[in-house]
């Protein structure tokens, strides 16, 4: 029988392997030519795996909004056809090596950041970020400024640094995430040091293609300049690169992924492998964008919680104080929150440090033990959604106790150990 | 005759002034052409004035080298020769409108920032950063490597940002300092955000100018992703155009400049126009270079600590915690360090602002009556350099009470009143 001191041995793998991991952009490619076991009617979304006829609300306008902009349907009725019918269908991005943003929907020729984690081979992929338009389809929404943009992206971004990323024969992330946490992010909810570290990586090769592509680069370069959550996208490919590396890890009960839908939230553990454990929907306290009120927030997924799920993001919040501004909270309680992170996690990151804590490692590999134990719950830095799609504002979000209990189960029922 | 009243309200519009300041850079141009009252003959060099024969170690030889590397020389010997006879002219930069890094040394032929303040038409000027190379001119240092560098300075790093700069139309420099301190960086010791930032700002220049000068544009545009510290003297020049616009306001006992050479400290007084008070060098608590000692430190000038004076570097060093590790002290004194030098200073900075401390403004504008009543001395984030030349470390060092005894007989002097 596995005892408490096989799953503490563990649980130091799983450290390890999380300390150990070496990201690296490799490419941009398109999903229907990456994304592991990818079907040309296929479209991913957020969260642990449901039949179409559980998505509701925002995340379900996504859905149907990729199906219009993949051509899948001509039209919003065509679309809600093909996915009652299964002509189009709908998957899970975790399943296919994706994380998405909010609602994280993903269908075929969107662009996808290639992460290789260099230190087990796994890959990590997520798409890009469509600009700081509040309307974008992540956030439920699709009209014609919401495809242009969507188009922009496949046209001209992508390519122009798919280009640069070859050039420069990939870009280490694990460096530069690093050195964004002494320079105010956390990248989760802001990446502004990060987004300029990694255009930087890109400049000589941009530097070149301006020879053959004057405007592509310019309008590229131009965006990368303004827009400071581009990185993001990055970030949480480089931590589903990373967190895949204990999927199945045995005896484990470190924390491999947290994810939610619009139904609720989920994880999965590295012990009991590809399997979710789900409970309602994440416990909030946000800030709203002027103008719009609490009533207005709704769940339509999120999956950019990877990032915490290695140490980043709400884990490191202590290293972005400035985010109090956008997502509500003084720097005292952003410090205590990042304080308690410690109590429910098996150790400290070796390379993304907490210059405030006289460059502690961020509390790093979630321990389902102990968040149960401590009643301590995960702490997310995430975008807020409206009921009538669009981003509202921004907060700080705890997983549900019931996903940790859930998870226990599972692990009893396979071990046969009480967590 | 003055009251404390009327002081307090002329320390009130001095406030008023550093903190409406709006620095742009507007070009690249010599010394020779630009600084007021130059002469090609004169070797600028920092603090308070003094005669050739009292410059001694370091910064001597930062005079020597810069009277050779402009030609007005041609070997140590006939430079000492040049500056004994009066041939070669040593003056003060601060009363040319500059500032010096250092031992601060300018000549002619050298590339300057030029800083307009765009609220009160003052201007500042600042030469360019030499590189990472530990030695350096303005550390007292020159040698072929030195020489070599200092070329590449003048004819291919100045011409390229200067033409950028031309074509940008100027960059405002408050925003980007503004937005630094929220991304880890103090502007004076730490300047790595406000480095990536403004080359963000040429950018699209540099995009513009690679069809000409391909070349020069590639390497201008790696020396600045290469060299954090290249934005410290746009921050100093800024810093200077800010300062500036105090000097001579009647009644005020706010510092207008901090300086020091290698025989000590100097500050000048708002109310008291231009005239230095001084004192001996400042007292420090620093961090080595591995291989370094203790008593190798020495003083060779610096003027770096204008930014002090408008309530950077220092003065905002809880914005750049990561500094622990490059010039030694922990979070929490570096914290308590920042928060002491509110009770000497008039007010708070309302464009420069701490996280940490909630986006209080940074303590600006020392008060020479404060530090006097309280006895703290205002503290400054510095390089420290060796007796054989070079950085050899970095720290924090402390205005001498001596020159604010010294500011305080002065205002009495001219005001009738004692402090």
């Amino acid at each position: 029988m596995v005892t408490h001191a096989d799953i503490d041995a563990a649980n130091a793998r799983a450290l390890e392997l999380l300390g150990a991991a070496d990201p690296v952009v490799v490419d941009v490619r398109t999903a229907g030519e990456v994304l592991p076991g990818y079907r040309p009617n296929l479209i991913l979304t957020s969260g642990a795996p449901m039949p179409w006829s559980e998505y509701v609300g925002g995340q379900r306008d996504a859905l149907i909004g990729a199906a219009q902009f993949e051509g899948l349907a001509a039209s919003r009725e065509e679309a809600i056809e093909g996915f009652e019918s299964g002509d189009i269908e709908v998957g899970s991005c975790h399943d296919h090596g994706a994380v998405g943003s909010l609602a994280g929907v993903y269908s075929a020729s969107m662009p996808v950041f290639v992460v290789e984690n260099r230190a087990t081979g796994a890959h990590g992929y997520c798409n890009f970020y469509e600009g700081k338009e509040p309307r974008r389809l992540n956030y439920g929404c699709y009209d014609e400024g919401v495809h242009e943009r969507l188009l922009h992206v496949n046209r001209v971004l992508a390519p122009v640094v798919g280009e640069a990323i070859r050039r420069t024969g990939g870009v280490a992330l694990k460096p530069l995430i690093s050195r964004a946490l002494r320079m105010g992010d956390e990248v989760h909810s802001r990446n502004a040091a990060a987004s300029m570290l990694f255009s930087r990586e890109l400049l000589p090769a941009f530097l070149d293609q301006v020879a053959t592509d004057r405007d592509g680069v310019t309008e590229t370069a131009t965006h990368l300049a303004e827009n400071d959550y581009f990185f993001l996208r990055l970030s949480m490919a480089a931590a589903k690169a990373t967190a895949d590396s204990i999927i199945g890890l045995e005896n484990s009960t470190v924390v491999s992924a947290m994810a939610f839908s619009c139904q609720g939230f989920a994880i999965r553990v590295a012990g009991t492998g590809t399997q979710w454990f789900t409970g309602p929907p994440p416990v909030h306290e946000g800030r709203l964008f002027a103008g719009h009120t609490e009533d207005e927030i709704t769940w339509m997924g999120g999956e950019s919680p990877i990032t915490e799920t290695i140490g980043l993001g709400g884990f490191a919040q202590a290293c972005a104080l400035s985010l109090q501004e956008y997502q509500g909270g003084s720097p005292e309680v952003m410090i205590e929150r990042n304080k308690e992170m410690y109590g429910i996690t098996v150790g400290e990151n070796p390379d993304y440090r907490i210059p405030l804590f006289a460059f502690r490692g961020t509390p790093t590999g979630i321990d389902v033990r102990k968040v149960l134990a401590t009643s301590v719950l995960p702490v997310m830095d995430v975008g807020l959604a409206g009921r009538d799609g669009g981003q509202i504002g921004a907060g700080v979000i705890r997983a549900p106790r019931e996903c940790f209990e859930s998870a226990a189960s599972g692990f009893e029922a396979q071990y046969g150990i009480a967590l």
